[in-house]
């Protein structure tokens, strides 16, 4: 039996919800997935600073999982925050969303584009891209406007559809990528309406991770990824209540 | 149940039993893997040419998995040849074995070095890893000066060996791919003496096409790869006999 | 005297009496262009599949040129099929058209559009762009909408015209490409009409070809271009008919 | 009056006066330097796992920054943790100090080389020499193999000085930059030594941040990097002890 | 004290008063800036014949400025012309201001767009930011087709403010170059309009300067910016005149 | 009959016979060609500074040639010196011969590596070729530290072998672009000695030139590359004596 646990790195339990299923839809036979929700952080992930203060909650999420048996996981967020610091935490392979669903992208098309949530959160989709992929394989990054906690009312799904349709036309592409985890649900209706193949990442990751552990690839321990030196770490951080109107977020010493 | 064709495009028959064993044992329940060998073209392929001639014979060996309900393909060498031409040919994904180790490898490392046949061929490994991976995760590719069909001789897993390390301290990389089919039943070996992710592409890209058939992911038909339009071919091309001193390969109209 | 054979690697001999031409226009004394058809293959090259069933009639062109004892070779199909492999079999030395016009325009202005046939051909442009020039010398590549067997109408070219005036504006670019050798006829009245070069790759690798002639310089030997290695070659193909309407080619075991 | 508030991310306040007395040696008359320890996280940073978990505490500083009115920051360890992140949240600039000493080192030499502590934290270097500068700037990056918070011991600058030597033989660079906040005292010794430019990014920085500040230059609010949306954050991390042997590192819920 | 020499490479003692000012308005105490005219060269520099024209006066500029004993250099003017001469030729460092610009806008935003004077510069800004900064830094170059030397003009300045709207429009950038010396003065205004920053590169670069001087950096000896060689240098060149109708420029023999 | 003017812009006469001689011994019938030293500069190129210096004279040159109706230029130094400038002046097409050797090499091999003069103008061969090739083409440049003005004599032979063989050794290069003038003579030996084409700038650029004229090509005049604008250039400049030691060189007004 293998254990793969899907993390889901914001704190909204009816996202990880959403995130399981769709993980558990296309899971192997033999294959138990873990959807977990984050026990600390922001409700949603939708500036650099969000991701920073996801991470911590999502290693934990990784360290209970180490000490559970994980076989594997993934990082449920677009952004795949904690990524690098994961894999050396983790023995078994672990595969970020947007990693899975760009690999997968270039594997059924010439180029793809990526439709996201808020036009904030581009710049990390394009530095994914580049990190990711070849010159060239990702044409754009189309944000639709809408926050991440409202992407799972169906009522959005004509405004991603347009996005979509405004990236193809405009890049010239033949794949889309969907931005955030929160639109795992449209996935098959989107690809009908729009007759190219559309990418969720978290059921891409899913079967990226079963794929790697089947394989018995697990992350290279040699030299950067090799597990976290030995050393004292010290302090205690409380996060809560939301950001004030002067842009000062809310992290303070517990 | 899913089909999965996996051509081996030379016409060695003994090493398509090789890749289809790799196949077969990491394929999920429910998929049968149709090892197939292409009934026209080189004994190995290694050089442009060999390439070229392959090709024909690989296509053939599409079309009529086509013909016979292939849920998707393999190309079995790694040079990834007709890749575009069979994505255009076939209904189902089609995933080349440079292409799925590759991407793996950049999954479970920092940088890769890929460890191949002849050095004649180490110039198609590049131009592959520019097309699949971005820039920086391909830190080298090294020959160990073997022949492919000679490659299924356990004797001379010390000189892959040997190269596979050299290449890991020369390139700082962490992760070996192996770059020809044909090195299929080193990979677990050489991972535990090298004591770090040995990939090879056969297992990982069939793996990847199962993932992608599961995901309902095909080839875009947007543009690029939608089926080749109708029109006239001609002609007939015997290959036969090997090249002659001055370089003049076999090729002419039968 | 020096000998440049001219292989149209589609199998329309009106294409390759207009190539010939173009050849012919430009050659200085002494030399004398073989323009040849290739014997099997597609009508047209406009698909990977075109492209991958046109190269063993390309070589095999290529190999009668070298027991005749050409001097040179030009490939006379704006995707430069069969480059490498065409490369590894003559001894002297081999130029694409796609090849030659792009290293032309970047010679004469600061970048360059290139304006092609079908749309699915543009993502084989910009795979070559990165393979022969510079990042950023290309600025885009745009489809005409016509295909390559219809490129020799001279009432097609006001729609060439309008895709390299749109192509000038978008891109800010200086130099026009043409993007298929049967757009060659085109290039003087173009050229007047834009005010900008524009360049026929089948002229332009003419004189490439004489030029490394005259120069001596040969494909290098050393490693990755040195003949194919002797072996076995098996197999007839027999490739007839047109595609049928579920996308399934032509080739198939003679 | 013009405030600029140094934060060393690591939680060793040895080496915060070290930082501290770099950035006060240059800052200009009326400037006033704060060096602040982050009050949680690692001893020091010599992993992805350790700059995930700085970065917290790192962004902590910065907030209790802007409550007292820094006019910017810069960020004291040579992996730039949480830059994004402290940008949408600091009013004036922020700046790490890997990013001002390879923006520096790009002026005053053709290439650079990079001599970092352990060579795990090499692949960072790459990623940010990758983000911060055209290809072909950084030439290479090299380990002394000596841990953070051994640097600060004169001791060891033979060792980092004949790492620094390597480099600049190996790569053909001629311009040294220190990959650590550790190595801000060997910077006049080794310049002396070597006879080329070398480059501590805490004082680079410390001058940029001044530089920025004086040119009115703010971070843009447009978009990316405007304040993060207010939205909950919840939870209480505690960090604490040290990794245990199985690589799993001390985070838990408090 | 500190001395740095700012060098406005066109004979328009105007245009060199308006890059003096800018450079003191930020110098620091104990900084002098000595802003000269170069004796000999071109009014204004808007083409590659103009730069070429102009980079021996700024030499001799450079070369005074070493016999009085300048600590450090900038090259006032965009194309940054002559900027490798110079730094063989000066003992302290040398900044152009489009490398000084380019560099401040990589930290204070995602992505900037350059705003210049007429369209034939754009090519060159295009140059510099491929040579300064990684790839993706710059978004776009942006002519507002204004000669430079009406730049000063305030009445162009909305045909300014137009151009830099339209980048951050198209562009997706958030921060704006402007592409020319001449329009140093503009900056303040542009940015309070454009609501992002805006930066001028020759106030940026007289802080550069004056920053790499303070940290006792200087360009490296080590082979490339060493010395010139001593050699026989002959000839006298009298420039003079206008260009004439047919492009033939006023270069001749003295 | 098509005139080709070759400028050597340097001033050594002896170094324009043997330019001027490579290049008839390749023109072809009808094209003579003028080969002209420029009557200003540093009596060889080896620097930046040499470099700028030499520009006013090519450009003199230039400017001489479209008077008497040349109908082609090449400049006949491997730094390519001037070559936008000039593209202005000139109604026919300017080649340099870095330029025409670097794109004859990706035409004969897989990559190549480039043997120049003293190691000090590494950086811009290095500059050139990312200027001219794709990412990959060039594998490195070697310097065999011989001054220019020594290279004509056949003594110096072995020592320009060796660095070539070391370069093709190193890199795994398949192709030797010889990067001076004065190296001109040595082609043909290095090649039968090296087994490998070896490119000479000159004798290719003279045969590119030639092929354009042929081909009707001429610079484009679109926006970048049209003649200068009419505006006041004033100044004399005398040049002359050698670099005094410490390292200002002998630019000053007249």
């Amino acid at each position: 039996m293998t254990r793969i646990r899907v993390v889901n790195p914001n704190t909204t339990a009816s996202m990880t919800a959403l995130i399981g299923a769709s993980a558990r839809a296309v899971a192997g036979p033999g294959v138990v997935v873990e959807a977990v929700t984050s026990s600390m952080g922001p409700a949603s992930i939708e500036s650099h600073y969000d991701e920073a203060l996801a991470v911590p909650g999502l290693l934990a999420a990784i360290a209970d999982g180490e000490r559970s048996g994980a076989d594997g996981y993934v990082i449920a967020c677009f952004g795949d925050p904690g990524l690098d610091a994961a894999r050396e935490l983790a023995a078994g392979p672990v595969v970020g969303i947007a990693e899975a669903a760009m690999h997968a992208a270039t594997m059924v098309g010439r180029a793809f584009s990526v439709v996201t949530s808020l036009s904030r959160t581009t710049g990390r989709a394009h530095d994914l891209a580049r990190r990711y992929t070849a010159s060239g394989a990702c044409r754009g990054v189309w944000a639709c406007d809408i926050p991440v906690l409202e992407l799972d009312d169906p009522a959005v799904l004509p405004r991603v559809a347009a996005s979509a349709r405004t990236a193809l036309d405009h890049d010239g592409s033949d794949v889309i990528v969907l931005g955030c985890a929160g639109m795992a649900g449209f996935c098959a209706s989107l690809s009908v309406e729009l007759g190219v193949p559309v990418i969720d990442g978290v059921s891409a990751a899913t079967l990226l991770v079963q794929s790697l552990v089947t394989l018995g690839l697990r992350t290279s321990r040699r030299d950067e990824y090799a597990p976290p030196l030995a050393k004292p770490y010290t302090g205690t951080l409380e996060i809560f209540g939301s950001c004030n109107p002067n842009g000062v977020g809310p992290v303070r010493e517990a």
